[in-house]
């Protein structure tokens, strides 16, 4: 487990998406933060207190996060300069960044020395097995996007904290650097080796009691060229009794992929329902969130109307609307 | 490169299947391999010369390699033993498992002092890209199946060596370790990074004359719990432009998960065609491989043309009747 509370380090981000890791955990997590460290020309700003190591020390962060994505896969001298500074403070350090900080012979020295420790995220921390595909109790549902990064961490982290709020068993399953970090605990799934994708799925979501919800993190979209066979492990090794539907209406383009372009919700409904069902033959479709960030509040519940009105689901966009009406379609 | 000839190393094999590396090899490249070399309760035979370490030798064999496979691979003690007194005697030894021989510091360190070589095929040698999708020039053939070990290398090879029969220009793109060490070039897709599936396929098979085929050897099965996700990264990574569909009749359940019933003909067409024309619009399935090996020749000739009858698509079991009509439907 990584020591919380944490004090967010930005760098110097040159725009706000360089820090949406940042930005995940400060959305989800805002009692575990207690505040952002900036460098000369960041771009990004989480409107948090702009803390030094030390204030961040005092305010009880214990471990600095970098979450921040780094340029041209080094980590530059300026950071580490902070980062040797903080683990003499005490700080333990915690990254998904591609450079591994335990691939610096220089910070394991001093975490060794200081007593704390470096937290590569994006590295696997277990054995995955291969999956076996048994069948196991309790219930789980699993996000699956139209494309990649359309909300489908958001969605089902606002369907977990809706699940909780009505006082059913639930936990959130995170997949990726950012819903780990967020959460303390997950599968870095995009660096796990191919055979055992599956198989750290199932690790992930064990056996449970009959009405407790794993609420499961996608990654990727069975759709995209780059990252389907990802999705597709989530899919047979998360063996959902539940599929959410993720959808940016915005997107024409696959991202990353220009030529390929967006499915509809129906594609993904049938193709999505048709791998599930392999896994778990009482899989169903049960909401659609949809990320509606581009429209005014009028034109998002026309949006979603027609959504609901089409595939004869409840739709919502969770970070807009909240969760309330797919949880509804999950426990129908 | 490996030195050949070879010595098979079966082990303990608990059954034919689980010594198909061996056999490929042996199938595929009979003046390279010397004999066989089974230990006690050993359940596969390739027919082969029995030999031991010192009759291998004797006859020629400069590589010991581990022929077998087991789940999750794990290399016995007892094996161990016998890859010591291999490498004193001055074989190389060449491995498909997933446990790395180069792992082991006293195998190193062997190798290291009798001058002979660790030839782990199951490590990827290259750095792969993240797949872009773009479309490529040239024709790509892909095998997939209702199952894990149907026959996709064999039949993949088999067409493989049709087609430069007829003179059509034709590379055989190995995917796994037997394939790899058949071929001598490949990729080890199972033990690929998650993120790099799709890209390691397309940096496989690049660009390349209009006419020429690529014949990629599949892996895994859109159906199987454990490997669809490497399955499908072949399909977006290879962007095929034919499918050859591949069964086995005797199988009822899916290897290694007893659960889950082997899919029909008809549903394996119907989800891999579904899914690779995300990839290629103008896919289509050429032709069906099915594994006659436990029918009489009548017997396989009538499944075989019921099979043609109720798919309306040339069918043919390669082993036994060789790939001609395969290629056919191929190049219709």
């Amino acid at each position: 487990m990584i020591p919380k509370p944490y004090l967010l380090f930005l760098g110097d981000a040159h725009d706000q998406l360089a820090a949406k890791v940042a930005r995940g955990i400060a959305d989800w997590r805002p009692k575990d933060v207690v505040g952002q460290m900036r460098l000369a020309g960041c771009e990004a700003d989480l409107g948090l207190a702009d803390l030094s190591l030390a204030e961040g020390w005092a305010a009880g962060a214990r471990t600095l996060v970098v979450g921040v994505a780094n340029r041209g896969g080094v980590i530059a001298d300026l950071w580490l300069d902070i980062f040797v500074e903080a683990l003499k403070m005490g700080f333990d350090l915690a990254s998904g960044l591609h450079n591994h900080l335990n691939d610096y012979p220089q910070l394991r020295r001093l975490a060794a020395r200081h007593g704390v420790r470096l937290h590569d995220v994006r590295v696997p921390t277990a054995e995955y097995p291969i999956a076996s595909g048994t069948k196991r109790s309790g219930k789980r549902c699993l996000a699956v996007g139209t494309d990649v990064s359309v909300g489908k961490m958001y969605t089902c982290l606002a369907i977990h904290r809706e699940l909780r709020s009505r006082d059913v068993a639930s936990t959130f399953r995170a997949t990726g650097q950012t819903g780990i970090l967020i959460d303390g605990a997950g599968i870095p799934l995009d660096a796990v080796i191919a055979d055992f994708m599956a198989g750290a799925v199932e690790w992930l979501t064990p056996s449970n009691d009959p009405d407790h919800w794993d609420v499961i993190e996608g990654q990727g979209s069975l759709f995209h060229m780059s990252y389907s066979g990802v999705t597709l492990s989530l899919i047979h090794g998360g063996q959902p009794d539940a599929l959410i539907l993720c959808h940016d209406p915005q997107r024409a383009s696959m991202r990353g992929t220009p030529d390929h372009p967006v499915p509809s919700l129906d594609a993904l409904r049938q193709v999505a329902l048709t791998m599930a069902r392999m896994a778990n033959a009482e899989c169903r479709v049960a909401a659609i969130a949809v990320n509606t960030s581009a429209m005014t509040a009028n034109e998002a519940d026309m949006y979603v109307a027609d959504v609901e009105a089409r595939h004869g689901l409840p739709a919502a966009d969770p970070v807009r609307h909240g969760a309330a009406k797919l949880v509804d379609g999950l426990l129908t």
